[in-house]
């Protein structure tokens, strides 16, 4: 199926030709199949006929944005799987595509008759991309996933925050992210592979799973002293093994700082002019910064608070040292550097007006940026993908429509 | 290359003789490649002669496993770039390699003449994949990156934390392992395209935007109301728009509790005790219990910190009300259900120890786990990779050796 697509003239887009069905929602499996769309895959999402939980929470709470960028660039098609005929349509659809796609909870798509068993028998090369909170298998495999329980089961949360303090989860949502793109990876080895033998296969991930190597300094931390592990660390070193290494305040906000190379210190002190301290005891090497963690900290503290975080930023970037503002979302929305780079694009929305969204974090050269397609209305491609993919007819469509399946 | 490799017996491993170079360091880079080792990629491992800096802090600052972790099956060849026959060694070595990977900063690798522009030169259908901070253009692309300024730049530390505390940094390093993943999804891309093509490209990510999207909650936010967005919010949803959404006090530490939806809340009255407060005006419905959130999460924090955390969760799941312990590093690691999985696996390191670590998160039906190899000594595989890959004899290598280049 992908190789008749592959175009002869300006080079195509890696991963055009490739016909994904996605029937995925909210944050974690949506975030694969953008990618996938973002690198130039037919992405038809599947939704039921009342439209997936984010379109719902961008009418009330503030998805907008997130349901317009996690969509972009895909055709929406409505289909109610739950009905007989709705999984016969969706069945046929699975026989002309190369990728399927799903973050249901383990099991739901096997008792409607869409699983990897059903889908592989009526289409043995389509590859069968499953994300869920746990996987699926093992003895947490049916417990309730959402991002937020998934940073409480995999130590993020226990790590986040300060000593002192109360355990917090990561502002952003990294359970569901990481998920999403290990999902991504793992739908495209299965298609690199497929060119290889001509054969689908069913590929999983769990975010559970998928978060585990982001916590490898503090699974350092504990294997090298399993008894006491440091706790919850702040913005300081996972192990307080290097000093200055934290967030510094500043007359605007805040300042991330991090000069623990013994010449990076001397150029801090240098700046700050501060030299007088170069021989100090308590600062030299920096096994003895990380001693006097406190006094380095309120060294570097009383020179940022009297000046803005970008210019605390600047001064220390010049000097190769490595520090930036602590930025508000205001700040990253409009960050001049994305904005540049193409990575974020203002669009004007045709339900959601004027908003800035994202391109795809990977880039290949030998292609130009794919033309950025607003999210679909719900259901605004039935008709030519229901013709497209199964030759469906206005007479067959009306009676899918009078009858709730699509 | 790759498909001389193609076993027509046992399913081979998905990336089964793709032969990667692997010119990374620290957590961002070689996440990417152990991903690619743990699909099957043959993954050649290039060091300076000293070792590159996470095996040194696996010698001093509790890196002995995420060294271990991310390197695992992975040969361990050095090489000084910096050095005349180095680089020529390394270009060499290029001719025979399907995937380069790098992650210093923008311009390092061009400057020793081992850029893109040099290894495409000697080798078209290179796949040549870049990490870095900020990525290869733009005005911050040479600002100084690690996960600590990265979550500063890309509102991970503006958002994490209590509204009326410190802006804090996500305990895991997330901007190194979406970098990573994101790294590791760029290149498979490109070498499925290149079974259609047979050209090689040059892949990038930057890890500020490889974080960005898994802020859509805040971003959403930030666009609904962009005069005065909601703060960190803590442990809350990111609108303070469901309830209950926190982390609540057990006994022996936190347990997380989402019972936003009515169904849920009205179960979690039942199981409380507090089915008299059904019909309270303050908790009934979604908008209700958001505009007395105090209230609701008073109401459940009485309840559950008499109990032990694992008893809440055990209790509410069962229920199907989504809930989960806040694990410690140490339950992490211990996991029972990632062990029943085969996602941690304990191995005794000849170096390190008994340690735990991790399989890939993506899981390929029709191919047996790959047998885990503990990462290698520095410079364990210099012999028999010069070998194989250039022919070189004992003669060359002692030379190479005496000279300080391997």
């Amino acid at each position: 199926m992908t190789d008749s697509k592959s175009s002869a003239g300006a080079r195509h887009y890696p991963l055009q030709g490739v016909r994904v069905l996605d029937l995925t929602h909210i944050y974690n499996g949506p975030y694969a199949t953008f990618l996938m769309a973002m690198a130039g895959a037919e992405v038809v999402k599947l939704e039921p006929p009342t439209g997936e939980h984010l379109r719902h929470r961008a009418e009330s709470t503030g998805a907008e944005v997130p349901f317009a960028m996690l969509n972009a660039n895909k055709r929406s098609v409505t289909l109610d799987f739950k009905s007989d005929r709705g999984r016969k349509l969706l069945r046929a659809m699975a026989t002309k595509a190369d990728v399927f796609v799903e973050n249901f909870a383990p099991g739901v798509l096997d008792r409607n008759g869409i699983g990897y068993e059903n889908l592989s028998a009526v289409n043995s090369t389509l590859i069968y991309a499953s994300a869920t909170g746990y996987g699926l298998s093992g003895p947490y495999r049916d417990y309730p996933a959402m991002d937020l329980t998934v940073q409480a089961m995999s130590g993020v949360i226990a790590t986040t925050g300060f000593p002192e303090g109360l355990p917090v989860k990561a502002g952003p949502a990294v359970a569901d992210f990481f998920g999403g793109v290990h999902l991504y990876g793992a739908i495209v080895t299965a298609l690199f592979d497929r060119e290889r033998t001509g054969a689908g296969r069913l590929v999983e991930i769990s975010m559970q799973e998928s978060t585990y190597a982001s916590l490898s300094s503090s699974i350092g931390q504990y294997f090298k002293n399993p008894a006491s592990p440091p706790p919850r660390t702040g913005n300081s070193h996972s192990g307080f093994a290097e000093a200055p290494y934290n967030v510094y305040p500043a007359l605007d906000g805040y300042v991330a700082v991090v000069g623990n190379h013994d010449a990076h210190f001397q150029r801090l002190l240098r700046i700050m002019g501060r030299e007088d301290l170069a021989e100090d005891p308590r600062f030299v090497g920096l096994a003895a910064r990380a001693s006097n963690i406190e006094a380095v900290d309120d060294l570097v503290s009383n020179w940022t608070r009297t000046r803005k975080k970008s210019e605390v930023a600047a001064q220390l970037i010049a000097a190769r040292i490595p520090s930036a503002p602590v930025r508000e979302i205001s700040e990253v929305v409009n960050d001049e550097h994305m904005h540049a780079r193409g990575a974020l694009e203002w669009i004007d929305h045709p339900r959601y007006g004027r908003i800035a969204v994202q391109r795809s974090p990977m880039r290949f050269s030998g292609t130009d940026p794919i033309p950025l397609e607003p999210s679909a209305d719900l259901g605004a491609d039935n008709d030519e993908v229901y013709a497209d993919w199964l030759g469906l007819d206005e007479d067959k469509l009306r009676s899918l429509r009078e009858a709730g399946v699509i």
